[in-house]
């Protein structure tokens, strides 16, 4: 098996960032997941669409008060799938020295 | 800093494979690189350029008895724009458990 051939849904930066932090938060609204990743509403967008076409996330509507708020959680699927690519980033990881600074 | 702001020049998954292989073998010919991460002329040529383009890669043409061949190395910016990638991944890497399977 090529050890490079990781999965491009997961792999693609932005969405990377976007498992990883749902991965630790559990759920997370757009409005975090935009500022923590410095995303605009539109890039932000695509991706969780990328992602939830994949069955990797799901999202879920709600209000805060009057203010509607989208949130978005990873699936079972999507927790094993990123568990798989980090898995192979451990591994590349294992073969480059650290950088000095 | 935006720790998923990885450099997507190198973070292409069929890029990182090509730098990482690389890395580890200081130089090596196409015919290599294309047998251990399982890619067609076509394809490698165009990561290879875009690799050379950033600086990242250089190529030197030789002969092995009258076989053309195109070899392959990173430059020392190559060198350390990959551990600067890798110590992101790194990062990622030890935020997420490792899979069960």
């Amino acid at each position: 098996m090529n050890p490079f051939d990781l999965d491009e849904t997961i792999h693609q930066r932005t969405r990377l960032g976007i498992m990883t932090v749902l991965y630790e938060a559990g759920e997370a609204d757009f409005a975090f997941l935009k500022s923590t990743l410095d995303l605009t509403d539109g890039n932000l967008g695509r991706h969780i669409e990328v992602l939830a076409a994949a069955g990797y996330v799901a999202t879920r509507r709600g209000y805060d008060g009057r203010r509607a708020r989208t949130w978005v959680s990873l699936t079972p699927q999507g927790t094993s799938a990123l568990r798989i690519e980090v898995d192979m980033l451990r591994d590349i990881v294992g073969r480059v020295q650290p950088s000095q600074n």
